[in-house]
């Protein structure tokens, strides 16, 4: 993003205004909207560095890098809107990774006629949440599509960190007799956002759950758990994520019905649509698999931070040569949990 | 981007099938279609880590980055597509900041309804341009959106690379005095997109540029000549870019209009669509200012590359408070050269 260092003879009107389509040109608009709405809320040294891309400290070893398209729908939503979770979501997949987010890149595909109030509400809130991570937005592009080619606000985030010495998990290192945790309650994301396309009304309303897990995790590392693999279980959900990760480990799994963490407001409006809460999206929780005999230690330890309140240990690996993730239900009896087959929920983040 | 290692039942159907919102919701007909589809194009062994992100080796000292979302529209058109553009531009964003490109992320935005036969020509595309550059895309994340809620395919690329020690590029780096140069012909993307959209016929088609320029800047870097500034005039063409620079830099600049490259072709469809061939879109061009003395060893480099052969010295940075850039006519008058003030050309990247 480089944008002219020019007065521009009118300011943008942030209240009624609208994207149109040279906003994306790369003229004279293009560099107004850049400097009045996206480097005003995002500004640090290195996104006004104003060049093609942002140069950035480097340590040796090994880079993590990750990025995301996000195309929720809608774009507020309880909880959060578009502009946390892409900083979230981003943040998230780095994190798991056991890096230390450090900085972030963000592309928007914005669709013409959309609202500048709502973008910059949009834009407000990845400040908010990039401030409140610590990991700047240091470079970015922005594009417009006619309307009718778009659908408000697409936002791309990469986010990029470092691995410390001697990190290592992965999808691959789960081992027979591993314990499952999970860091909270499952779905809150996936209904917040079905609870607002379909106008659902409860008594205490669903909100999402979206949240940067980095400083969660980092506790969680420093602790010198022998941790083998950490991932936030969003598109497909919980059931999804442990399907890869026993395919990538080659193993199987023996999960808790009773021991997994539903909110009763989630596990109603599931029922209520039809849905199973173990394949709804989460956007701030976090799925661990470790060594059986630290799993006490990280459960106190996840439990002592905001977002890891309601952690539980749900579930065991197994040995299993066809993968299989199984579930002990409360009724006592056994089913496969597979993976999703269909869709369920498009457009959850 | 994580893929089931299964075997599928039944293969997707490459040649006739279509993107459906499934593919997108994290489940197995998601991991099919990174498997079958993506994988299978863009192989290498960082996106077959699996894990959420990727992890590369990392060098001390100063890492780019740049980010850009792709829109362009069509998203086939003379001389390339969606897929090798969107690796064209992004690696030489990094390029053109003084540092080798070497890795990059895809995000890739796809209607429901799309065919998969053009998904994986466009993918097929972007394999290609990545191994042609040796930069690999080393991960990836895909959504899918309804059916009027996007336009085909969108695809936001990331790429990233080192700076060498000592390296010093930028825009804010011109001097009174330097050389301005470009490395070929302007306007040959933007009026490659215009001709297909305006159905317009010429006895020679025009087509893009669009090229990685990362082997020719690597050439031009390892002469040690006395480089400034170098920037690949996209959106906005050549006229945006050097104002931009010459805003960074509190410069003016004077052009030689006969001095610029335009292709006969490309000047006559200019002119029959009312556009200024130095405000259309370049994909494979480079600007360059450089120490005046440097400028005819950078030349000479330059035309002895594929890419550079119609290189050319078009004008000098001058000192100017107001940061004028303007251009001595073939007539022999003299006229500013501003910023694009409107939209001119819509999705052109």
């Amino acid at each position: 993003m480089s944008a002219s260092r020019k007065a521009y003879v009118k300011h943008l009107d942030l209240k009624n205004g609208r994207v149109d389509m040279s906003h994306g040109s790369g003229g004279r608009a293009m560099a107004q909207i850049i400097e009045e709405l996206f480097l005003a809320a995002l500004d640090n040294p290195f996104l006004r560095q104003g060049n093609d891309g942002a140069v950035l400290p480097s340590e040796p070893g090994r880079l993590v890098v990750a990025t995301d398209a996000h195309v929720v729908s809608p774009l507020f939503f309880p909880g959060g809107d578009i502009g946390c979770l892409s900083v979230h979501g981003t943040i998230n997949d780095v994190a798991v990774m056991g890096a230390k987010p450090l900085y972030l890149a963000a592309a928007f595909v914005l669709e013409e006629g959309f609202p500048l109030a709502d973008l910059k509400r949009i834009v407000d809130s990845m400040a908010a949440a990039s401030r409140e991570a610590g990991v700047p937005v240091v470079t970015g592009d922005t594009k417009v599509v006619e309307r009718g080619k778009g659908d408000g606000v697409f936002i791309t985030t990469t986010g990029f960190g470092w691995l410390p010495e001697g990190s290592n998990l992965g999808g691959e290192r789960a081992r027979p007799g591993d314990a499952v945790l999970v860091s909270g309650s499952l779905g809150d994301h996936g209904m917040a956002i079905m609870s607002r396309r379909e106008n659902l009304a409860f008594d205490s309303p669903i909100e999402s759950d979206t949240a940067a897990l980095s400083g969660l995790i980092q506790e969680m590392l420093e602790t010198g758990a022998d941790i083998h693999c950490l991932r936030d279980p969003t598109r497909g959900g919980l059931a999804t994520t442990l399907n890869e990760i026993a395919g990538q480990s080659s193993v199987g799994m023996m999960l808790q019905e009773n021991a997994i963490p539903v909110k009763p407001v989630v596990e109603a409006a599931c029922e209520f649509l039809g849905l199973d809460p173990l394949y709804v999206a989460n956007e701030g929780k976090l799925v661990v698999v470790c060594a059986p005999e630290d799993a006490d230690r990280l459960l106190a330890v996840m439990r002592g931070h905001p977002l890891g309140r309601d952690a539980a240990r749900i579930g065991v690996v197994q040995e299993d040569r066809n993968g299989f993730v199984q579930m002990e239900t409360r009724l006592g009896g056994r089913r496969i949990v597979d993976w999703l087959s269909g869709e369920q929920l498009p457009r959850i983040c």
